[in-house]
């Protein structure tokens, strides 16, 4: 993958990149769930370790239910999918990064789709709920849970303010 | 970004991500180097917070300089450029997961372009030690970095294993 068409179509994605909470009730498409499982596959991971599991919901109670939970995941409500991260519960540096990533690549493949997404957290007692619900045994962490659907007009055309790249990208200078 | 096209040409680079760790002497092009710092601008970060900074390291004595602290960052002493992570410090948690989202879109938008890259961290004292070569202030986090560069013949080869995707995603059933 070297072509600038295609690098241009890549960096597109990536600067358009906004979290939606806005979903309309449309399904995921069968190509983009095809394509979120082979993303999520080829994560990498810490030491390659890949030791996480990933729970997609796509059953609308399920989703109401984990929306109505303890944290800042009230948005899977109404989600069409749920992306839920379940990490090992072992070294809290290394589940918090991987989180990040596969959050990222996730959200990175939805858009690709034409499709809104958003990170929610689980927090206090409702991880040990959203646990409950999926049936993941309590050993394992699961605070991280992906919305995706297809975004309302609104959402669609909403855009997110950033601060200018040269307030946050620093080129080291010579001494 | 919904036509099948430019979804599939996203897919491949999601999908093809490995780190590189071995680089050609070439510096990073232009073209490359402009789409980083775009991709780096509108990253998201949890809250909109985007308190991160980060410091494009392209002086070949700095790089050997970094990949030479503690850590497993070794790999900056020979790629042609190093994008230094700088976070606030106050939460780790937040820290770290923005740290995953943004060394994700880095990797992803380096092989855009056809450039390898791998994720670096500085470990106990060679944080404190790469803080002082960029002159951040010793209150911010300095834990990752992610080498970019042409990838050696040998290097773009190789390919990673993964686990297949039937160990890893999980569809929920309806009970």
């Amino acid at each position: 993958m070297s072509s600038s068409t295609d690098a241009s179509s890549v960096i597109a994605v990536l600067r358009g990149l906004r979290a939606v909470r806005q979903f309309r009730p449309e399904p995921v498409p069968d190509a983009a769930l095809r394509d979120l499982r082979d993303v999520i596959r080829w994560s990498g991971s810490a030491g390659n370790r890949q030791p996480w599991d990933v729970v997609l919901v796509r059953d609308r109670d399920t989703l109401r239910a984990l929306g109505g939970v303890e944290g800042y995941a009230g948005h899977l409500a109404g989600a069409a999918l749920g992306v839920v991260l379940v990490m090992p519960g072992e070294n809290a540096e290394l589940d918090t990064f991987d989180e990040g990533r596969l959050s990222e690549r996730i959200m990175v493949a939805a858009a690709a789709h034409g499709l809104g997404s958003s990170i929610g957290w689980f927090r206090g007692a409702g991880s040990d709920e959203a646990k409950r619900l999926l049936g993941v045994p309590a050993s394992r962490l699961v605070r991280t849970a992906i919305s995706v659907g297809v975004p309302t007009e609104e959402a669609a055309r909403r855009g997110g303010r950033r601060r200018p790249a040269s307030e946050i990208v620093r080129e080291e200078r010579l001494a």
